[in-house]
């Protein structure tokens, strides 16, 4: 991180500007001129275009991990703003100085709606209770806050922990942050997009409702179903899944606020904890609500273990759809060819008509990690330890990714995958009528040892059932073709 | 497997006996005479006292695999039982022979009641559809009921395909069994014992409620709560960890049974699918439907990742539990020292007062083995394809293990360990007193910086806070008493 | 478990003997006559015929978790044998009375011999420690050796701590006994089992090596290859595989005995550790020596997460090889169709020729198991704490289990399924010649411009390529047959 | 990603430029000009100030997923920048005009030294064969050397296919840039990072090498050993870490390139793959070699999921380790505290001497998504089908991801917590004297009984073993003291 470097290299006296090879990659503008900012460990030197202040820039030069793209999620980022803001009205409630308190809502709104993300620098490996990003937070606020009152960043005019952290603590700020982050990213980005999905599955259960096909059990060819009927599989997968995340966000709605450093509330008023709950449900139009145990709201993150379930219950799902899909669409002339899938990119300079299924292969991609993303957030779960779970920032990153990844991969598979997926009815059909399972539905009139005859004799001669029926004389064309009727065979017999 | 050498020694003209080291090691008494058995492979001998028939005798052979202890659980074998039983009332109204209907409810129930255990030799690592131990089902309840009728076993008299398996496939009655022994554990096994552990740590909390302690975040200290506040954080882990497993029991309810082969119901009546899973219900008590959609109740097991996702989850609770009662119960002259936990069994010869945490120990394993379990289910629960998953015993078998190792360790934890803890109130007071955080209700009387050097001397010179003040001569020591007061850090002010 | 049982209620005073379900179901006879032994805490009644004494009969009652089948494996019971063995010839050395030294040499050896694994009751969810374990071979070797020498059970005529468990604790021991049964484990069942698949298929990669066919890349049809290429892929898989496990043994064969209770060696004369690995190595023939350092062979089980890590590879490679293998040999008449896979039980009663891959379905079953043993093996591994993990057990137990299954299920799958593979000739040419990728090789001759023609002609109407070719006139038919031929398209050219 | 944004809705006819949320936080500059560039899908706008070409703007708008921090890690970018040009340099070889080769190489040697990551903007998730990062490549690599070469961007004058990706496919490229990038990130950040900190462990196990302290089994008392003891356990787990590490090496050193598409070589000279081994292995300085067996190295990732296997492990090492310092170092009064570690930031404004272990914490959440990652990468490494594997860019990112952390990690560990760490010789010695378990020693000299009643003595009136030993009457002040030294507890006897 050049920031860092730069500063570090000028404390230590030499003026050699290192540029870190992450810093040039990521296009990040060089700090060239500098403030002091001061906390209780002394003066330290800060990029003077930053609203950040000692303990961010701290941060940085403690846990240099991983580099730009593990910076803290946004949505974590603008959940703070969103608190900071409901923080600074119930606080105004309590006594806050007007002045200050309309200020920072006013600079912690320019947080939750994004507009300062440049500068919360820190990522997510560091303190395990988020202490760093919640100061982060206080003192971009605070900075921006005095700007806006006219003062110079850094006087603590406003300040960030008497001010912005009024009645709060980072160990109940930064579990009411990942609440609200993951309750907003569910419900504005997975949920609708896994309708969607929901919706062009179930229409093309619909379109493909007349298709009778030949069923596949152990991989091997089995009685006919509908490709609708196949379809209707995935639609009921997506359509629990969506219910699986929906029960877990009960949990997700409860907020720490007001527990403090380990959950009795000291510091604050009685009251404090339902109020701001009450501000952050009107502020994001969710129903969040206070938790009714605040030790175990900052001991445990047990519903985000929870809500990673159903995130890893909903991979499972679209790993299994995904792989369908693909394999019904292999061909075009080898595989099973059932399905013709939209074509997005050239898939070979040579082979027209390969159309690799590459929405089903980023789409299981995703579902591997979000796999893996589960086991983090659980081990990290699992090992909180008295009145303080110190995985926070793993924790709620691992979530935020899943709930990212899940929910663009499945718009992305929905709109340019199963929106253009056509049956290939010609190959559909020609498969169904090869089938040997058909013979089943000549027991009741032949008997079963006839049947089987036919179908050994077909299976060892390569030919039709209808061939080996009447090569064998067990009954008629005619007869054949009324008995063997495969849109017979897919549902229940009055 | 002893079945299986011995019988298969004496098909190839053989007549030593050799005898597997797992058969002498689990008490199997041994096979010395057989009877005959068919299927469509021909005849194969199987011994003349066990129930089991052809294809059940050929899936011993064909899959030695782990032994003894890997067979196919018990619940599993006993749901077996009780659809079996279920199916032969609701085929007895679509027209099945009454006497043999009879017979095979007798000998159903006689499966339900674990009574045939012994004659269900498969192990879990078979057809990934669990169509063997469904044969083993079949065989053995067709069998029996031959028998109460008076007839020989193996003369089909009871068919177990016709008559014991009518109107059902191995790929919807796997499934239902499976959803059938899950919930049954579930509600009989885990949540009972859950509730037990709640109501313990629930009266400790209470118990506790009026000892006050050091907190600690970051394994740091920290400012005070009770003991009593500390547990109901535990308390409400668990209740949370009953409603999760709760909440998915809606989708364990449903029963894929009238899906036949593929899910379509082919060689069903209408109607079939909503009765057997009516008589389910009635046979267990428990609120069993018929799956909306068979062909996602065949095809995927998400219903089972969803709810090991649950067990998941209390695993993490559970093993924070654990983790801070061994830590809090450390000692006893070098740890925390806090909690006396009940000594069960000697811990060492030498050293009187050395408890082992032993409960907390054996509980902490179970959880990491149901955290293993889950990403066992969910990679077969993701490996499915087309119109079956075939990981199905795996998936039944890591659930079912889960739901055992947890239910049956919360209860042992419970009994053996939370029931008897004690709390070291001297220890504890000790510990309260010494700490230098209660300096932070000097605040308001001395300043900051004041109660700040009060705190540094303490910290430096080895002193307690009160010592400290004193010695500075910031305040009185009647002043001292009447302001730390740990009791009134437990919560918001007025 | 019914001794547990019916022993308390006797100590209780009620004689009362209730039969738990478990007991019934696994055929265990129950105890009728008991006898006292004694520990720190006093006396207590184990069955007469049982050579487990005080500290075992506690465990059994104060973890009554999984029932039978959560044993500890046999293999760490047989181990203990061995050591004890060892640690009697060392004992010996040092003075221990040889009369006792020789009766427990035979008595370990009954116990490494397995004769006396029904008196090892104990499971694995115990003590994290294994120290029960420990008690438990100790408590039936020195009650077997007093027998031996004419004396009485429970007299303590040979001490199970004093002369069995001489210059031992049950934390050098226990981890001494994982690394003797794992590494006994790996090379007397899981490696040759992986050698005996790796020869099948090699043998089977030569036996397809001239049979030319498709190539199938993101499950489409690409540039064809040998089907003897495509099995070199999985030989190679299972040849890495082994070497990966080979790779672990190093560390695995490093024992942590003569550690004692906390790394020191504190009760051991010094050489003792290096005599007794000596002991050990000697005994089973395997290369095991002194652990270099004993706090890490105590505090931590990294050699058992990477071997665990080494098998979580082998079960990724046979995942894959089982998956291409079902699918290649999906079918007979909807799925690719080019492997004939050997029957081994009826599929269906109805479909002929329906071969279901049941061995592809136990191993990737297998391989699931595999890989959540993995992750309970890493989250033990990962929570030890100061100079013990106690979670040993549950990391011995896993690691067992992969081996076991992961041992036979390979052996299964080679003798049941592999090694009667056959190739479909006449499919694979079939396939081969309908594939439209084969126009690569009249880019040079045609140009590509006139072979995408050709290519997308035969696509889009159906036909062959040759059919396209000679319809769009751009070269003969002869010219065709010259340049279009698969069996030029398998390697580099020259 | 705004690329794709406002390019596509220009392609719409629209002129509005439309910003995204990611564009404006992670500061990319918006294009304001375009050029068109083809593939055989047709035109396509690029920015004009980007090397790429069509089929990776193509890309960018299939796959919106995750956003700007999901970019393929610049290590596998600059690997291709390295393969690129050894391939030119091979290719000369066999005849590719030196001018443009030469091109080539410059430009590729602008990508492997990371001057060009800006234009390589695709995502992790795309195409599971890695082929739109190929192109990616391919596409910057030949505009960058045509206009090196004074000719335009977009000309083709150097061609991405026929030029840069010569005699290579996306399948053999994508894994030997896979293995480029994993070997040198290895070798460069991960070995070198956790040597230093093996050397600070074993600097501090030897500084420590005096200091007697209590040991703690199952986290109780027990028997003592030297710090530099319990250091000495950490060391070993490290240096073990680098030998698991090292032993994978030698599979990831094989490279796939040469096998082309399907692992055949189709299309390559016999010869090529040798050649090209040799170029990477002199360019980079690592052993690499070709790979034995094309056809695994393309389908299955098998050397990825081993090295992540013991990245896994050594996170599981890290995590004790950490666990163990945050715990020995807790307090300062009511905690262990027998370790004092480095205070790198305010841990908290009221509470001098609190010290949070901010450095274990990111440590440990570190290796909680390692554990992670390991199993993403293991379900992506076992659901490979045929002759490819398409999770490679996940299984590719995963592994990155845990070296990057672990090595990035493991420095900061060192340099911000380990390198400080000094010894509480005070307390440390106060909690060693009051240990109950130095009764040990007495038991030669008074007998186990005795023994026992002064230790039991001692922890029921809370006194120390000597005040027990005296008050008892079983030895003298002088004896106690000769008899009760923990010093000579540390090590077997002569």
């Amino acid at each position: 991180m050049a920031m860092y470097t730069i500063s570090r290299r000028i404390q230590n006296g030499s003026s050699t500007v290192v540029v870190s090879r992450f810093a040039t990659s990521l296009n990040l503008r060089y700090a060239t001129s500098f403030r002091e900012e001061r906390d209780t460990f002394g003066p330290i030197l800060v990029p003077s275009d930053k609203y950040w202040g000692a303990q961010t820039q701290r941060s940085l030069q403690n846990f240099e991990i991983g580099g730009e793209r593990e910076r803290m999620p946004e949505p974590i980022i603008q959940a703070f703003g969103t608190l900071k803001k409901c923080a600074a009205k119930v606080n105004l409630e309590y006594g806050l100085d007007p002045t200050i308190g309309k200020a920072i809502i006013q600079a912690a709104q320019e947080v939750a709606d994004g507009k300062l993300n440049d500068h919360f620098p820190l990522v997510v490996w560091q303190t395990g209770s988020g202490t760093q990003s919640n100061m982060n937070a206080n003192e971009v606020i605070a900075n921006r806050a005095a700007e806006i009152l006219g003062r110079k960043c850094g006087d603590k005019f406003v300040h960030p922990n008497d001010h912005v952290n009024r009645s709060q603590s980072s160990n109940d700020t930064f579990p009411t942050v990942m609440h609200i982050a993951a309750a907003l990213e569910i419900n504005s980005r997975l949920i609708p997009n896994l309708k969607t999905l929901y919706n062009t599955l179930d229409s093309k259960s619909i379109e493909f409702g007349d298709i009778v096909k030949i069923g596949r059990t152990h991989t091997q060819d089995a009685t006919p179903l509908t490709l609708g009927q196949e379809f209707s599989g995935y639609t009921t997968q997506v359509k629990y899944g969506i219910d699986r995340i929906v029960c877990t966000l009960p949990r997700l709605y409860q907020l720490a606020q007001g527990g403090t450093a380990v959950g009795t509330g000291l510091n604050t008023k009685k009251g404090f904890d339902v109020k701001i709950a009450n501000a952050v449900a009107e502020e994001t139009g969710l129903p969040f609500v206070t938790a009714e145990n605040k030790f175990e709201a900052l001991a445990a993150h047990d519903a985000f273990v929870e809500a990673s379930g159903a995130l890893n219950t909903v991979a499972t799902s679209l790993m299994k759809i995904a792989n369908d899909i693909r394999l019904l669409g292999s061909g075009p002339r080898c595989g099973l060819g059932e399905l013709i899938l939209p074509e997005n990119e050239p898939g070979s300079s040579i082979m027209p008509g390969k159309v690799n299924p590459t929405q089903c292969e980023a789409l299981t991609m995703v579902c591997a990690q979000v796999m893996g993303n589960h086991v983090a957030i659980t081990v990290g779960g699992s090992n909180g330890h008295f009145e303080l779970n110190v995985f926070k920032p793993l924790i709620a990153n691992g979530l935020l990714h899943s709930v990212r990844l899940l929910g663009d991969a499945s718009a992305s598979f929905e709109k340019n995958c199963v929106r253009g997926i056509q049956a290939n009815r010609e190959r559909i059909a020609k498969l169904l009528h090869e089938s040997l399972m058909l013979v089943t539905s000549l027991n009741p009139k032949i008997g079963y040892d006839n049947a089987a005859a036919v179908a050994k004799t077909a299976h060892k001669e390569g030919c039709t059932l209808k061939e080996a029926a009447l090569k064998l004389g067990v009954l008629s064309s005619e007869e054949f073709d009324t008995l063997v009727v495969p849109e017979k065979m897919i549902g229940p017999s009055d």
